[in-house]
């Protein structure tokens, strides 16, 4: 592949392809920089003759639904992530095509965790061609490799909808695992054994998807309520013993940090919020299911009760943290976009001030503006962040991809974008010369919070001011970089890259953001890869 | 315009024009006939980048909004009809764009009434050219008369989505009058001193218009919870001192008859219904917010608390009758299109099982299958029914346009379809040999209950089995017409149409089900409508 590739440089300076698995791309184009022209994807009108009048759309399995929905080479099948680390549908669907044999499938998940590794087997069978979408953990080195036929493509959640409205991706048959579903095809993730929160994550596939099914463990008669996915955009239902493993589902990973550095690290990001006058009533914030980020949320709510002030909304990922404030009275509105915790899956059923959101109304940059930039400050994580403030969330140092851009891209879009980061991980410095991977321009994060100190933004010349005086440790980037450097024995090992891509990271506009370079070597290729395609 | 106007005979024998307002016609090609083969209609992919970060899209007037979407000559503008007789936004619009000097604008209600009659004088004047939309009263009598400039479309509030959502009708501006809203432009009809219920009739306006203006008198700080309206697809946000007038907005029509024959009609349908079978666990129906239809509701309701059986769900327009079922437990969802009274508002913004629902899910005929054929049992008026059962709702015996079609078409996809009727009106017998006007294929319409008697349509072998050896008055249609006829002396007078289309009226599909003609005396044209138009 890498022979015919042609790249070009983009805005950030980046060289990335100019062609991505057959497709023209246009490179990145600086932020706000391109303005789409064209019409949203239109799908084929369905007429309700065709479907039946008394509404029982159930099929007897899921072998029967994909050849009802006519199955064949080639075709994008799509998938949603709200049932992490316990899905049993995404695996089992593309295993069943296998046996039906099609080949060269492309997985369109909105997100791959550790339990999705067997798709690898059907990548080197060739049942799947290849995945675009967030490759966490296994799929994500198998990437890196260079063993994928095709290239991966990294969108936020908000740049997967885009991809979808946009027509960039044409998804033939999407397959959503329901918590709960009626024969019609309505279906949430409220109810149910497998009960996940939301599925908002599936929403554009149910709209603009050829063919949709929904797979539930929890078959209800008509109407399922509320109706997340809309069973007018479903051909049919199957019914399976189980859609997941509710341990995992839930997945208990959501608790607040014990590290004292990372305590630390929350506390400062609570104090500046504080002290730059963004803890003012009314206000918004953006947290995480982080450990830095649940604990800057225990902060926050100490002062919030202290100072008497209430917050408008909170945008999560939600957990019981959020949920308590909730109750507590110190904020009005959860806005949620996925469910962590049981107490979160249980608030969103039962509070209607726990309001499930989709990437439409979150994080789609093609549309009429978006939720996210109307959030106040967005505390977020990263790999990597460089001097320039630009930020790397999924790759390592070492260039292997590991990680999904999940809805940080869009979140940039705050009014003020903290990166709470501990300054380094394993004597692997964060705070680097320049990030490995560009995951979100540094024009657009003001804040980097760590154990050592607090770097502004020196283009926010107005947080600059606002925290004049305060007693937080407010140090230039470059500053914190040399104390970290002296620690960990100087610059870490530049990533061992080849010259040819395995993935690229999409900007929020649909325009190549960066390119993800295979790791390791590869024979025939002999230079490192930034440098050689950088010329 | 009629010495241009061609005309075919379509499936059900009726003549229809082939083109309606510029535009190509697809003839009637009967129940299930016409099947869709292109795609959905693609607005244009917008940016964030193009609208304020703060999410602030308020501008000072409606005038500056109308400029701000680029308001120009032969648009399309669209409203809607919550606000029924009480709207104060749809009249203001077009009476706005025309002091700006636009003209041949076509309104697009999704129901006008008396309230807006103004727009005659707009129409009269060049600025509003026509209108596509149900013509309740003044502008019904004005289009009979055959002086718009265009061809009245009337479509069923399902046809009105299907129209928008297959192109058929491109949306240049549309205007949400909204009870409660924010700055972003979420809105909803729950809250505020204004409050309608739900906003569903906007909602494809919304989702495929080039432009929308969200007008509301109840500002909320975002986020405005529900969205029945997203923000996301909205341009611009106008604040006003009232949208509407409250005493009319909720029109105190919903009184159950008092009429000893309207009330034996509603007894019958109940006693039908329960003689019939279909009065079972879990059974469902519909119904409307007329005399005869809340009368039933009541004996209905009886019986169910006698033989202590519940309805899974009923599908309104929802009125306190409807609240009350659900508050006892005798239903389990109120699947709500629109709401007649105050109780059903309220019931609406607190009852998570008093569910909004929208044309797309209830009623749209190019979705995969819709809510409206999943009911039990729909009771329905009519103007007009004949011997094959055919049903009319637009037209008086007269030929005069008087009302629109609502949801009517879309309810006859019911599992079983009553029409409740007097036998006459006015000594106006309400069977006839042929309607006036097609609104309803016969071979969809399963019963016609009057005070006189109950006739079954033949095609229902399995409705006349069930309730034979019930004391129920079954009778042939033709009967209870034999007598009635009696009664009012005669046929009543043919209507005095000419051969001028003055309005179509459009299938769920889209395709035309049929004419509506001019009424009265139009010089240079000689001979009757219907005889000279079928040849």
């Amino acid at each position: 592949m890498s022979d015919a590739v042609k790249f070009v440089v983009n805005a950030a300076g980046r060289p990335v392809p100019t062609v991505v698995n057959g497709h023209e791309q246009i490179p990145f184009q600086g932020v706000g920089g391109y303005r789409p022209e064209k019409s949203k994807h239109a799908p084929p009108i369905r007429s309700c003759a065709d479907y039946p009048s008394s509404g029982d759309k159930r099929v007897a399995s899921l072998e029967a639904a994909l050849r009802k929905c006519g199955l064949k080479d080639g075709m994008v099948i799509s998938t949603h992530h709200h049932l992490r680390n316990g899905d049993r549908i995404a695996l089992q669907v593309l295993q069943t095509a296998a046996r039906m044999g099609v080949r060269d499938l492309m997985w369109f998940p909105s997100a791959s965790f550790p339990c999705h590794a067997p798709v690898i087997e059907l990548m080197e069978s060739g049942a799947v061609h290849h995945i675009e979408g967030s490759m966490n953990g296994p799929l994500g080195e198998y990437c890196s490799s260079g063993k994928m036929r095709g290239l991966g493509v990294l969108r936020s959640h908000g740049g997967r909808w885009q991809a979808i409205q946009d027509g960039e991706v044409k998804i033939d048959i999407a397959v959503i695992a329901a918590p709960t579903a009626d024969a019609f095809g309505n279906a949430n993730g409220a109810h149910g054994k497998s009960a996940c929160g939301s599925l908002g994550f599936a929403l554009a596939d149910s709209m603009y998807a050829d063919h949709v099914i929904v797979v539930t463990d929890n078959l209800v008669p008509f109407p399922c309520v509320p109706w997340q996915i809309q069973g007018n955009n479903v051909d049919c239902v199957v019914e399976v013993d189980s859609i997941g493993d509710p341990s995992k589902i839930v997945s208990g990973t959501t608790q607040i940090t014990r590290s004292p550095d990372r305590l630390l690290i929350a506390e400062y990001v609570a104090r500046f919020i504080r002290d730059a006058g963004i803890l003012r009533p009314g206000f918004s914030f953006q947290a995480g299911a982080g450990g830095i980020a649940l604990a800057f949320v225990a902060f926050l709510r100490d002062m919030m009760r202290e100072k008497k002030i209430k917050a408008r909304f909170v945008r999560g990922g939600s957990s019981k943290y959020l949920v308590e404030l909730l109750q507590e009275g110190l904020v009005d509105y959860i806005l949620d976009g996925q469910t962590f915790d049981l107490d979160a899956v249980h608030s969103m059923a039962t509070d209607p001030r726990h309001v499930a959101t989709s990437p439409f109304t979150s994080y789609n940059f093609h549309g009429k503006g978006n939720f996210a930039s109307l959030v106040d400050v967005a505390v977020l994580g990263a790999t990597e962040v460089d001097h320039q403030f630009n930020g790397n969330v999924v790759t390592h140092s070492d260039g292997r991809l590991l990680h999904g851009i999940g809805g940080w891209q869009n979140c940039l879009a705050a009014g003020c974008t903290i990166l709470a980061v501990p300054s380094f991980r394993d004597r692997i410095p964060v705070i680097v010369d320049k990030v490995t991977t560009l995951t979100g321009p540094g024009e657009l994060i003001d804040v980097v919070v760590t154990e050592r100190g607090i770097a502004i933004n020196p283009r926010r010349k107005d947080l600059l001011d606002a925290v004049r005086g305060s007693s937080l440790p407010i140090r230039p980037i470059e500053e914190i970089q040399k104390e970290v450097l002296a620690i960990c024995g100087g610059q870490p090992e530049k990533a061992k890259v080849l010259d040819r891509p395995v993935a690229v990271v999409k900007w929020v506009d649909g325009t190549v953001l960066d390119t993800v370079w295979q790791v390791g070597e590869l024979k025939g290729l002999l230079r490192p890869a930034r440098e050689a395609s950088a010329e």
